[in-house]
């Protein structure tokens, strides 16, 4: 028997008891006469302590201990004389009469303590120490509480959790398909999934109503910082609805994990926006709503008064910082440098102060009259004390620009606090993109996506017109999650693989088998999926995914712990029928 | 909107009320002025009506119906007047007033019936209208039903849900495993795990304490019958526990599962037997305890009768099969011959009939009297109306022979009965194997697994009789899961190595990243994982496996549904720097 109770648990109500722990040395310190040691697990911190005067087989097993040492005790619970309010534990301590060394421990090659003096890299390679850090086991706690409500929710919405397979087939657009050599079909490859979208289609069609999965997918891409070439996604497909019976549901759904993992009580119906407003009002189809600061688009009203930058360009608009007329030229110059860096590429910035006297200051005094700055400020809703700041120039750029530097200015303000949430859903996405080099449309989703039924007239007249019936579900500036009501009507299929210019060849080879189902009947559907990852670190708090995963790739896809991808033997080679190329 | 209620919901108390239904059309009958239509959904079937009075309108777009059509109706709930007690919602029918066809359907290549005309390969190829029938829509069903249950319970107990990666890296004796080109680390592979083992441990290195997980595992082997290159195991582990520890957390488990999803509740404690006493009472390590007819030895009691078969050979034994003492000649012809089939390989079949009237009669009356009989009967507990069932030979091969004769009869009386449940624990498996092509020990299990703490002397004197401190869960002679403690002590890992033949390098190479874990205080932990779609299977009563995955692969390893495996495009080769080999 290694443990009466867990390091967490004991109280002041235990005291007297005589009780075995099992666990990790976290610190020893000697004071006087007496040795104190704080004992580790899952659930907490126990502080135990040795008298000096114990007996000498305890005094010398103590003596040997080190951090991260293994130990069993047994021991009395006692009232400590200066109490710990900072842990539940924190009222009593255990005085030890037994203590087993149950396993030694060379030197960790970093502390495990919240903040560790480990580099990133050194933490990957040792993750197991690293899981042992309170803010990295308590990210993957709140991933399995998180698992857990999805699953609660779901399956009392009569939701089934179905597997769909991991070994499946290459599609010939399949460029980012992780692949897998058949040795019983030499020449041929299993894919494995980036997503299950066609079997959860197929599960629609087999009448299952209402699916869902927590995930693994696969998508061999350049990674880009906090992307894994595995991932997790909550799956969800929904026969006979509309869209408006998704959002309910899912909505439903994150409600019910605010409450359940953060006990935050969302009683109000989730914000829409549509994609046009979105991009307009916020330069981005996953605006931060934790925070106002709406562009105003000034472009009819500012124009001919001799200022060419503003004449010329396609697009003028701004915010409003409220209360930051006091920026000092010094802060002023800082958002110009930033909104001109490379990957922004803004041109420059114009701001108008509306100064605590009333009077007007701008960049841009040499054009505009105070009237014209006032009838500027008028329109941008500026109170005393406000800062606008105004970009222009090519529209989609500028509203590219202005987003940026409203979130930066969200950080400034500090109005993006990572204890408040602010979810909406984004609809009507265009559902075709035109693409200039090879002069066709691509769909923006998948060839699946319905558009909305009131659009689909648009399809002979303006086909980029045509809205999507698609929807994503953003909180704090963070796509969380995406889907669409599918097609499941045969004509309009057909009238979707023309507008993306696929034969009915090229439509059979690359959907055949997901064709062929359709003609057996196939129910109005429609679905979403999350990215768990993302929903977790969400919730968590953190800017990275990369804690919420218990194992993690760096970003070269590279396990640094086991050492993999790594090369393997030439009769694993022979026996699945392939060579490696020599660069 | 596309539905008020499901298809299987309305009942009596909702007659009179306007219903609106989405579904597939089961069966269409046409009643004198009446049209009867089956509407059927994954909740169940309702009945709808429709007059041949109704208005032209409707009566056309009944007319065009057929089966598995998905249409959307609404109509009025009324009473039936000749009522189905079959289904739930045979009290009522629907007097359909608006049909809308949602899609038609081309005629399925099968009856969409439990029981259908088609074949398994049929079947296979349009997976997603076998998913439609109930038998195979209500196994996915129950599996749903048990991964929750397996959850909740785990939960409930503590344990925390962790992901392992499916990327992992491939093991010098990986020969089964699947592997994965890295298109980013050319000439370097991932490989596919069979199982989460060693994540799992250092999952209690980093003190996760209680780790559980419901994963996806691969095996590239030649697939027998029942058997799937990717399968589902619950896999579990532990941080300071013992043998028995695990036992109980796990019989709760199952305790758990049979209870909330078969209704059956199991008080008493599973039963434990060794692996000694299962090889010597029913001759493998996997009884089934349904039923008794336990071995017994007679070894020792019959010999030097001048019977020559039974006077050579290692081992004489048999059962006795209660009431049976009236097999015509030709039914025990028929049990000979089973025996002697090559997979059994039994030699014969002696046996000895208790009849009614008191007399003894056998096959070897020539070599034994009636009181030598009587005394192998006492010794077999046969009672009057009797029939014992001996065989003989070399001891291995003839208890596996009796073990095959045991079912067989077991069959025979129908005492293999599907809704009964024999639950068992077999303990104490050889910790090595002997092999004696390559003169060395194998681990039966893998070289972390613990012997039992009083065998450890052993290893110096008796390898091979040192036990493991290994279990498996049987439940009608079927292997549901199995584990063991892990060895946490470095000094006994080496010499568990040494035993192997492991060289220091070679445990290294082998085992490298896990031994370096080892070395920063790995608690003492155990563990035990389930095959999932076995479990699955047997409690929805069914033999194979394949109706409890909703995408299973046929024997050659391929989906016959997507046709996969399938050859890669040339581009996808090269990005992957590999080449296939020419047959």
């Amino acid at each position: 028997m290694y443990r009466t109770h867990n390091c967490g648990e004991l109280r002041i109500t235990n005291v007297g008891q005589n009780v075995m722990l099992s666990g990790w040395i976290q610190k020893i310190r000697k004071l006087g006469a007496m040795t104190f040691i704080d004992l580790r697990d899952r659930y907490g911190l126990t502080q135990l302590v040795i008298d000096d005067k114990s007996d000498s087989e305890l005094i010398d097993a103590v003596s040997g201990l080190g951090r991260e040492y293994v130990v069993k005790i047994e021991g009395k619970v006692i009232e400590r004389s200066s109490k710990n309010s900072k842990i539940p534990t924190g009222e009593i301590e255990v005085k030890v009469e037994n203590l087993i060394t149950l396993n030694s421990s060379e030197t960790p090659p970093f502390t495990i303590e919240d903040d560790t003096d480990g580099g990133d890299e050194l933490r990957m390679k040792y993750r197991y120490l690293d899981l042992r850090r309170n803010p990295v086991k308590e990210a993957l706690m709140l991933r399995h509480r998180m698992a857990q409500e999805v699953r609660k929710y779901l399956d009392s919405k009569d939701f089934i959790e179905v597997e769909t397979p991991v070994l499946i087939k290459s599609t010939p657009e399949g460029a980012r398909d992780f692949v897998v050599p058949s040795r019983m079909n030499p020449g041929e490859f299993y894919a494995l999934p980036q997503s299950p979208q066609t079997f959860k289609q197929l599960l629609m069609v087999a009448g299952f109503d209402k699916y869902f999965q927590i995930v693994k997918c696969f998508r061999d891409e350049d990674l880009r910082a906090d992307r894994q070439p595995e991932f997790t996604q909550i799956d969800c497909e929904m026969s006979f609805v509309e869209r408006k019976d998704i959002l309910a549901t899912f909505e439903g759904l994150t409600k019910h994990l605010f409450k359940f993992v953060k006990g935050i009580e969302i009683t109000e119906a989730f914000q829409q926006l549509s994609y046009q407003d979105a991009m307009t009002f916020y330069g981005s189809d996953k605006p931060d709503l934790r925070f106002g600061m709406k562009f105003v688009d000034i472009t009819d009203s500012v124009k001919g008064k001799g200022f060419v930058v503003f004449d010329s360009a396609e697009y003028i608009g701004g915010i409003c910082a409220t209360g930051c007329a006091s920026y000092s030229r010094k802060q002023i110059d800082e958002l110009t440098e930033y909104i001109k860096k490379p990957q922004i590429g803004g041109k420059g910035l114009v701001y108008i102060r509306m100064e605590e006297d009333g009077s007007i200051k701008s960049s841009v005094d040499k054009f505009y009259t105070p009237e014209d700055l006032k009838a500027i400020a008028d329109k941008m809703k500026a109170q005393k004390g406000d800062l606008i700041l105004l970009m222009s120039g090519d529209r989609k750029k500028t509203l590219t620009g202005l987003c940026e530097l409203r979130l930066e200015m969200g950080n400034r303000l500090k109005l993006r606090d990572k204890n408040k949430f602010a979810p909406l859903w984004v609809v009507d996405f265009p559902l075709l993109e035109w693409d200039e080099d090879v002069k066709r449309f691509f769909a923006m989703h998948h060839p699946f996506t319905s558009p909305n039924p009131q659009d689909i007239p648009l399809f002979d007249t303006d086909p980029k017109e045509v809205r999507a019936n698609a929807y994503d579900l953003v909180i704090n500036g963070v796509e969380i999650g995406g889907g669409s009501i599918r097609i499941h009507d045969k004509q309009l299929q057909q009238r979707m693989f023309e507008v993306l210019g696929f034969t009915p060849e090229d439509a059979e080879a690359q959907f055949g088998f997901l064709m062929t189902a359709f003609k057996f009947g196939a129910p109005p559907h429609g679905g979403i999926a999350f990215g768990f990852d993302r929903l977790c670190s969400l919730f968590g708090g953190a800017d990275s995914i990369r804690d919420y995963i218990a194992f993690p790739k760096n970003n070269s896809g590279r396990d640094v712990m086991i050492n993999s991808p790594s090369p393997i033997s030439n009769e694993q080679l022979k026996e699945l029928s392939i060579d490696v190329k020599k660069a």
